[in-house]
């Protein structure tokens, strides 16, 4: 008997060290990244397949507990709670824990990011006093109650009630019907003690809008509060390792200091007050401080990216199949068809991961305090909506690709890519649809990062558009998009320029991005003038507005990617990082190259001349895909796929 | 407390007749899926949540046995062992148990149509006698061990021995490493008694290809037979209630009439002899037998897409969110962002309905003898890899799209998106890789359906296209894409053509399959007169003869949606369906609109307007998309799906 897979290795090639493009990945948190990896890479953290649900959301919890006693669970906290001050190390975090069980990411993302994050960034020094320490080192589980089964979308619309009672000095919190009970609550069915609800704050028969209070689940033994009604969320597509739930509120009493008054307090007396007037804005400040999941969900989404690929091109290499008549068979990964399929999403994942790095130090910039222009939040906020719908999607189309790549191979739990998928999926959803997440980017492309829009009600865009002229949306754009608008339909320029060309390409995606955003105010404008009702218009203009915020992450994708091939120190990796730069470049023009010729931009021989280019990327960098892999710097025990392994150990 | 759900009902619209509709969607086997629609939908047949393997085996293994004994089991088998010698019948079968438990579909599938078919397509008449009654009633549980470890695609390949012994008249099955073991192999894990084994077949020391013989598994009891070693494949993704696993054969003997002779056959002293001489001939012309398995793999995916469809459009007409200022909310499948996601996947799945419906009469005709031609046998074999590729990638598509608009109640295991995507899944890599697939049609389209060409070896292909010269391999095309193809690049002519004009549609389709065909045999001829090596031309033009693949499978499901929109009596549904076949149409033209922009066929201005009436067709059709999805005639008990009922019942 030989082995079971060939274990020819790959083809020799001069190459680069892929530690050292590993360094350049880890970035400034390398030595936390490497601290994660051990706790994952420790015995116990093994993946244990086919644990049934209870078991399964036991093992979670005692993951989660081993990563807070490692320290390692709230370095985005303040130092005096455990943390280092540190959001930044927050998201890096979360990232390296994405390439591990996603259950447990979740698990921690709730308690320590939502549920801890609730409670930093929307209360105020009793709330961080009373609970900040214990949420850190999980000594009090909590669950972040946003979500309700008839509103998921649309937060502004939630239905649970927070009511003033200033005879007692209590708030009532009130599910009123099915519609407005908490659905789909992590950390709810089991776990949690405590939970940030988020309800319509009710003072004195006024409505001021959403607002979160800190309000009793259970106790420590499991019993639940009075009037708390929970159940289970039962089997999920994936994560079952985490415990979601339904919450219903029965007229729940909690005291005046359970509202996380940062934002907006009321006073003993029964008198509401808020440092932010316009409730519009207040809304959508409050949302703004919870950021974080979008830009941390974004991050694992690309994880789990690298997980798929290292897992499909390690088996490209090495499964042979086919070959040239009356000659050994060759790896799959020598065909053109297979490179296509997995190099440009190999490079859109390396272009996602530069991307990510960039909007983590935004927003860590931002969050603390090193950055404190309101644009720029506003910037950071629009940026993490587009790149986490955007991640998403390219995680499950990443992963997707590399079951398929893998056959009946990858068809088998064991190999994990089923298990990637399933718990990857909801990402798409959850913090925010992805489509809604688009349109919501799109509008502050539109509106030049105005707050004042309101909600992501159409109506409220329209209006704003409307009221402003066309010209001043577009002033907002770069100067330069503006110039390529105009100078829209003479694509002759272009034919002697090389497609190679980092500053070309980059014209390019520039263009793209200011032209889609001019022509879709201009058709506001234009429908708006002819008297459409505003509500048709924003349906008319939607799938276009999406369209602009997908070039923009794109566009931002790029800049970031080119900003690392630059800054790169050594020649070989520098190479190779530019080439899969080119081909994240020209793979994504070639997506688009209906859209390019629709504007006159490239000639028809220019797109042919662009797919031509991708073929010969794809075949110039299969040489370098198992090293590309091998510098995600996922540990085996991590990986824990056996068709991933670097190397098939002889099975008899 | 209202419902969970709010159940406004679908908008008010004159609509058509949806059961008119299914009944043409039911067509000619009306009968017979309501006969396995009252099966399905008997309460022992309801889905279990939450099976563990071993029970959900045992439930399969019962449901096939309930369906064998309605009756419903081999309709395509002879009079005489008990079918009604009716292939097509077999095929809507296996499409209407389609919209039921997945496992079941594949345990079905294994047993009556891979088991059965291999015994009954290259069986001869004592083979007959001996298994196909036996088979028919699930007496007999066997398997189909062609796939090895080694080698899935690459059937050629195979490294299982069958080697004659003269003394002994028997074959000995072996078995020689560990890449050659049977893997993935249906009812090998617990039920198979007997397996079809593909295996080398040896003659006195002399290899005469892949052939297939009738190698006992284990006795009735369980027990395994002397040589044969069994492993469980474990876990996979989905379809847990099928007992896939691994076969060794250690030199197990079988009579001399275990094999199965229709194409060949070995003398009691050891003389090969065979109806066909040429062995690859020989070799494609028994696969070829097998082609119903992806025939009916196909339409089993489209049923999965009504499945996903039906629930997602359901759901997106009574799930309100966001809405015009001060106003109700709306079903948010008033949103064209949401109708741009599920109405051109509707209209492509009624599409590829149609597209099935022509195969399977296809498929119908060859088998019952009705059309003998060699030229349609090879067109159906062609056909049927190309749309086994494109229905199940759609499934899989659409199954994704379907849970993404559901959002968390989508993730809901009880509303079975991700048990439907789980189990549809492999069905793009079983029955033939869909990369492979779609190769293996091109190379039909390129080479006019020739069998010489040997196997998939790109080499043997490049031989034979070099072989001939290009024209007459174009000539080979209907002559009217020929005239598409000279005619390129004069736009003009098109601008005023209504887009909606059914034969303006075809004309495109066509030129398109036309143009790409003859496109990658004239890039073979070229690289081949430079003296280019022949698997390297091949690798250079994969992806562009894919594309050629996709084309023609595009093409004829335009033509089978046409031709029953003009079949179609009833004027209402007439209307409705013509119209869903112009979304069809043109979201297919617009999703490749840098194609026809990039061969000068369309303009800019007009691509453009492809897109506008995209949008039209979406709001038009929007009103229709619940009678749509109902006409698809999937039972409430079948589709199983709380948030897919066509009424939400008040929870309270």
């Amino acid at each position: 008997m030989t082995t079971l897979v060939s274990t020819t290795a790959e083809p020799p090639h001069e190459g680069f060290d892929p530690a050292l493009l590993q360094q350049l990945l880890d970035g400034k948190y390398a030595a936390l990244r490497d601290q994660i990896r051990a706790v994952q890479c420790r015995p116990e953290f093994a993946p244990v397949l086919g644990l049934s649900r209870d078991a399964y959301r036991v093992q979670v919890m005692e993951w989660a507990r081993a990563v807070a006693a490692a320290g390692l669970s709230v370095p985005g906290f303040p130092a005096e709670y455990g943390g280092q001050g540190d959001p930044g190390a927050n998201v890096a975090a979360f990232e390296t824990l994405g390439h591990g069980d996603l259950s447990l990411l979740i698990k921690f993302g709730v308690q320590f990011g939502l549920w801890g994050g609730a409670v930093q960034h929307l209360g105020t020094k009793l709330h961080h006093d009373t609970y900040l320490r214990a949420i850190g080192t999980l000594e009090l589980p909590g669950s972040f109650a946003m979500t309700e089964s008839g509103h998921g979308s649309n937060v502004q619309q939630l239905r649970t009630t927070a009511t003033y009672d200033p005879q007692t000095q209590e708030f009532v919190i009130d599910t009123p019907d099915e519609g407005a009970q908490k659905d789909y609550i992590g950390n709810a069915a089991v776990h949690g003690q405590m939970a940030a609800v988020f309800a319509q704050l009710i003072v004195a028969g006024e409505g001021h809008g959403v607002h979160a209070l800190v309000v009793p689940l259970r106790n420590k033994k499991g019993k639940l509060h009075p009037g708390v009604q929970i159940e289970d969320d039962g089997q999920k597509l994936g994560l079952n390792g985490v415990d979601n739930g339904k919450i219903r509120f029965d007229h729940v009493r909690v005291p005046r200091e359970a509202l996380l008054n940062r934002y907006g307090d009321v006073s003993p007396e029964g008198v509401y007050s808020s440092p932010i007037e316009n409730p519009n804005k207040r809304f959508f400040t409050m949302l703004g401080t919870l950021v974080q999941g979008r830009v941390c969900v974004g991050a694992a989404a690309v994880s789990a990216a690298k997980n798929a690929l290292t897992i499909a091109v390690r088996y490209g290499n090495r499964r042979h199949q086919f070959g040239p008549p009356d000659q050994p068979e060759v790896p799959i990964l020598d065909y053109r068809s297979h490179q296509r399929r997995l190099l440009p999403l190999l490079a859109r994942t390396y272009a996602l991961h530069f991307a990510q790095q960039e909007l983590a130090a935004r927003f860590d910039a931002v969050f603390t305090g090193r950055d404190t222009a309101e644009r720029s939040r506003r910037e950071l906020e629009a940026l993490a909506a587009g790149m986490k719908a955007q991640t998403t999607w390219h995680a499950m189309e990443t992963i997707q690709t590399a079951r398929e790549c893998c056959g009946g191979a990858g068809y088998i739990a064991a190999n994990r890519l089923g298990e990637l998928r399933n718990d990857m999926d909801v990402f798409t959803t959850f913090e925010g649809d992805n489509t809604v997440l688009t349109l919501l980017c799109a509008r502050a492309l539109l509106t030049g990062y105005a707050h004042e829009v309101g909600d992501l009600n159409p109506a409220g865009l329209v209006t704003f558009v409307a009221a402003q002229a066309v010209e001043t949306v577009v002033e907002r754009l770069h100067a330069r998009q503006i110039v390529q608008v105009i100078a829209d339909a003479v694509p002759s320029r272009d034919e002697k320029r090389d497609l190679l060309e980092r500053a070309y390409q980059q014209e390019l995606f520039e263009w793209r991005e200011g032209h889609i955003v001019a022509a879709v105010a201009t058709r506001f404008r234009r429908r708006l003038s002819r008297g459409d009702d505003a509500f048709e218009v924003f349906q008319a203009v939607a799938d276009h507005a999406a369209a602009a915020a997908r070039a923009y992450v794109d566009n931002f994708a790029l800049e970031a990617f080119s900003g690392a091939v630059e800054a790169c120190e050594d020649p070989q990796v520098r190479a190779v990082l530019g080439r899969l730069c080119d081909l994240y470049a020209l793979s994504s023009i070639e997506a688009d190259k209906g859209f390019f010729q629709e504007h006159g931009r490239l000639a028809p021989s220019r797109t042919k001349q662009v797919t031509r280019e991708v073929n010969e990327l794809c075949a110039e960098l299969r040489k370098d895909a198992g090293l590309l892999v091998d510098a995600f710097g996922i540990p085996d025990a991590v990986l824990a796929a056996p068709i991933g392994l670097p190397t098939v150990t002889q099975t008899t």
